[in-house]
This record gives structure tokens, sequence and C-alpha cells, in this order.
């Protein structure tokens, strides 16, 4: 079969792998109806170092099964399934706490050893824990939607139920790529009133606003702290979503944080520490988020999407087949496209 | 009247002072009966630059109302009266939400522009939305617990609350310094079964076991994080309450914290930055805490204390006089002595 590979930074190339096929008694192989390309994927497309064999890219995916093991109990061939951003065992503590990204059992995609989901299959260990049955058609209308579970709009979910986000909390989302919108609706569906998006791509924004974004700062770094803080009061917001990784990025959620507020993190941090120093200490800042476990959340947000209250795969703005995904790189990577739908 | 002033390191003196007196409608002025050396006055003391005007100290009292201004209605003349470590209205929104110290009219004692508590008197500004009466005799045995409420046992307390310590979650209290202790005896108040001290002071952790913990790590850096997972199956304790506010006291937290948990912190950062890097973020880590708001905590804590259910004054384990304050701040300094009460 063909999947995405990537080399070095900037060279992503369509080869030949071996096709995938059952290992162990609880894994699924799943033919993939839908992958896409994460703006994390866009880290390494930066600054890969030279690998001969190249590495596997991709980890959200929507497919069908095609085959499971012996012991595969929840799943069974002809399923559409959600394939969620890391596989877990659903048995563990920490699977039944719901933070299945720290399995004792689980892993990730891609990367030399194992393979990633930008491609036309795959193997998924521990199927009963990780896939999770969708009642929809292989052509729904609904399937964009159903991919942002396995990881964007999960995250964007994961950022705001961390930082507390409810009806009686204002919000400042940082960032205006893919994550910075799911979690403007993320907000909003948590029953947020006031949601202050950081951004200055007018098209992003444009969409944050149907998202439920209230106000739109286009200001970065001390102008933006500045302009939040204008719009609050003086105070900043009870909460910050910040959906960029970047060290600038979370010294302004710093910024525009209340005092006694929280700030969440779910943009892949390119940073080595964070500067929460007496000044920070004085004011009881709490900094939380991380990965998200994105199959722990599909529960309560898949009715929302079957059922047409919330559009979160509108996030996707370009559709490639797999000979595209080079050139989806390259368009996430130029910030010509939000974020890139591949249909292998 | 006489008062302590720090005037560099090491250095601290009794000096006279002018007496405090109304210049608010809003203040009080209060004659102490305890005061008491604080962990965080240490740093000063190690590392104060020489000034010649010299720096008032202390931040924790109780005392009796002598004076109150023409606004004043909550306290009275003779009232016996805790004084919480900032002084807030009481009034605005910080204060009804429970953190005053971000109070809007708020601020916090000593230093050179404002007085402090280690001293025979003290004007306390907006004396209705900082001070509590409490029903005892200025003899009253309890004073020392009572005391406690002003800073190091509220301190202990915020820490755990923050953390979110309860029945259901283990814990590791990093540091056997008056607020480790005072961390331990909040984490049992809150319900906590499994109590970890990480402290090698055998005579402080022998206090610590008496204040509910289950089990005392002498071992200190990596060592003293394999021995906590050691105790924990590897995992590390739901929440860690750290309680010395050193860069290595702060990666020992996350080093002993279990994937999806809860640092807190109310050791006064002695640092500027936190390690929160990508493999933090992979854990989903939470970093909390802060300066605590021990005016929110008291209704609550008096009376656990008035009824003799908890006795945190027995963090206090020798007395000075005014003139014994600079022996106190040496023997604090040297670890001779655990905490230090002053009265004056």
């Amino acid at each position: 079969m063909r999947a995405a590979l990537m080399f070095e930074a900037g060279d992503v190339r369509i080869e030949e792998v071996p096709d995938p096929r059952i290992e162990q008694p609880t894994d699924a192989v799943v033919r993939i109806l839908r992958s896409c390309i994460c703006g994390s994927d866009l880290w390494p497309y930066g600054s890969l170092p030279h690998t001969d064999t190249g590495r596997r890219m991709g980890h959200e995916a929507l497919g069908v099964v095609e085959d499971i093991g012996s012991e595969v109990a929840t799943v069974r061939r002809g399923d559409v399934v959600i394939v969620p951003f890391v596989w877990s065992d659903g048995t563990c503590e920490f699977c039944r706490e719901g933070l299945q990204t720290s399995c004792r059992h689980g892993g990730s995609w891609g990367g030399t050893h194992f393979n990633g989901l930008q491609a036309e299959a795959a193997r998924v260990p521990q199927a009963d824990g990780t896939l999770v049955s969708v009642p929809v058609a292989e052509d729904s209308a609904l399937l964009p939607s159903l991919l942002s579970l396995s990881d964007v709009f999960s995250t964007g979910h994961h950022c705001a139920v961390t930082a507390g986000v409810g009806p009686a909390t204002t919000v400042t989302v940082i960032g205006d790529g893919a994550v910075g919108l799911s979690a403007v609706l993320a907000a909003k569906r948590l029953g947020a009133e006031r949601i202050i998006l950081m951004g200055r791509h007018t098209a992003r924004t444009d969409l944050g606003v149907e998202f439920g974004a209230t106000d739109v700062v286009a200001e970065r770094g001390e102008e933006g702290v500045a302009k939040v803080r204008e719009l609050t009061g003086g105070d900043g917001t009870h909460t910050v979503l910040e959906c960029v990784g970047l060290e600038n990025a979370i010294e302004t959620a710093f910024g525009v944080v209340r005092d006694g507020g929280t700030v969440s993190r779910v943009g892949a941090p390119q940073y080595a520490v964070v500067p929460m120093d007496f000044r920070v200490f004085l004011r009881n800042i709490t900094l939380t988020g991380g990965v998200a476990p994105a199959r722990a959340y599909l529960p309560e947000l898949l009715p929302d999407i079957l059922e047409g209250r919330i559009e979160p795969g509108r996030v996707f703005d370009r559709t490639v087949d797999l000979v595209g995904v080079p050139a989806g790189y390259r368009a996430m990577a130029d910030r010509d496209a939000l974020k890139v739908l591949i249909r292998p």
C-alpha cells in the first residue's frame, strides 16, 4: 500500500510500504477513509534532520475495519470507526480515569517504529480500547466532523475542559489555527459567553466568530495583552486557551489571564521552560492542559456531531488525495490552508 | 514603640519607630499579642542588600484592637483578632471570590513603605475586610494555633485545596519546614489517606507523622523521586504539595507526580522559570498554587481550632520576646528552630 513518509524538513513523499496485517489478537486492520495533516506535523516539517528510512506520518483517521484479531470484541469488519490519536487498552487505571494518553499499554502513531495514519490502511493495536464505531455510511457528509474527534476538536475540548470553561468564565483563545478555532467552538459549547480570539488571519478569525468568538484581537505581544485587558476592564479573562505552543504564546497567556485564573495549553510546547516566577505566584495562576486523551471525550462529543449541533469539521478548508499530501503540507506550512483533509 | 527592622542580610535589629495611629476611617490599630518569623523572611535574611533605613519585617499576627476608625463596623476595641498576611477590603470581586491576595484595595505588610507585624503594634488598613475576631482571652492556650491561620497553616491548606486533595487522592509533601508540616495536617484534615512527606530532619518529620504523614522519604533529588515512585507502584502521587520554593524542589515535584496529577506550590519561588517541557505536556501535569488568601479560609478553619480538632500551632518550637527576634532569625536560618513565636 501507499503511505506518507517524511525524509527531512520539507520533504514528504508517498511511498510503497508493507500492507498492515493482524499481528496480535487484539489488533484490527483499518482501511483509511479520511485522514488529515496536523499543525503538530508542521514542527518536523520545519526541522526534521535527514533520515534515509523516512518517518511515517499521520495520527488522525477515520476508516473501515477490514480485519480483526481473535480477541477483538467491540468492533466488526465493515464498521466505520474513529481512530483516536493514541491507542490505549481501555482497561488500565489511566484509561478508566479518562487519561488514555498515559495508558499502560498504549502508544502513538507514526515515527520510525510504527505506522502512521496518512496512508491507505493501518494496523490498530488494542482495537477494543481504541476504536469507536460510528453509525454512518462511508460517504457520510459528517465524516470531516467525525474525523475531527480523533484529535483537533477533542484537543480544543480538552483545553476548554481542563481550563474549567463554563457559563461563568470569560475565555481568551490564543491562536487562530485549527486547534484554536476548535477551542473556540468547545468553549462556546460549554456555555462560555465571552470568548476573545487572538489571531490575525481574517479568514480564520471569521470562522472563529461563526464558532462563537465574541471579540477578535489581531494585535500580538504586549499590544495584544493590552487589548485583551482593555476589553476586560483591565483584569484579563478567567481562562486562557493556549493553542499555539510557542514561547511568545505562553507569555501572552500569562499576560491576559486574570488573577486566580487558569491557562490551559494544548499547543505542543516548543519551549522547555515556562515563566512562572514570583509575580505569577502572587497572582495564583494555574497552568494545566497537555496532550488530549481524545478517546475519553468521544462518548460525550459524538452525539452533538451526529445530531448536527456542532460542525467542527469546518476547520478543513482543503481536500487532497494521497498523492496531494506533500502539497498539503506545503499549503499548511505557507498558511495557505488552515487544515488539510486527506481522502486516500 | 519597638519593631523589628532588617538592615541587610543577617542584620535584624529592634528599634524605636513611630507609634501607629488611625490614618483612614477604615483603619484599626492593633496591639500585637503574638507574631512570628516566616520561612519567607529567611530569603531576605540570606540576601538583602544594605539599606540605611531598614526594612520593617513580619506579616503574621494576632492581637487586640486598641482603636478603630469611624467607618469600622465589624471589630471593636478589646477584640482579640487574627491579622492575615495581606490586608483586603472584603468587598471587591476578588475578595468575594476568596482571592483576597488580589484585592483591588489590598496590600502587604513590611517593607520600606508600611509597617511590619514583628512589632508591638500595627495600623491595619481595611480593618473590616481584613481582621477576624476570635472568642478567646488574651492568654488563651489556643493563641499559637490561631496565629497559624494568619499565614502558615492557611498556606498549607491553600496548597492542599488548590491541588485538589481529598479522600481519593494520594499526596506527596515536599519540605519539612513549618509550611510543609502544615500541608501534611491540611491534607489529613481534607481526608487524604496516603501522605508521603519528603524531609530529612527527624524532629520535624516526627511531627509530620503526628500530623498525618504515612511515609517519610529522607532521600532527595533523583533518589528521593525513585523512593516515592517505589512507594506508589511506580506511578507517583496524584497531588504534590511543594512547600519549599527552590528549583530542585519543583523539579522533584514533577518527578513524583502521577500522570494527570497536580503540583501545587506555596513555597515562595526562588526561581524564574518552571521546567514544563514536552514530556510534562505528554503527562498532563497541572501546576497550581500561589500566595495563600489566608483570609478566605478563616471561617472554615477557625472552628476546628476553637473546638480542638487540629493543633497547627505545634509548628512553633521556640518563643522569644521582641528583643529575642534577631536570635530567632538566626535559629531559623541555622535550622535550629522550626518556627519562632514572638511575644512582644
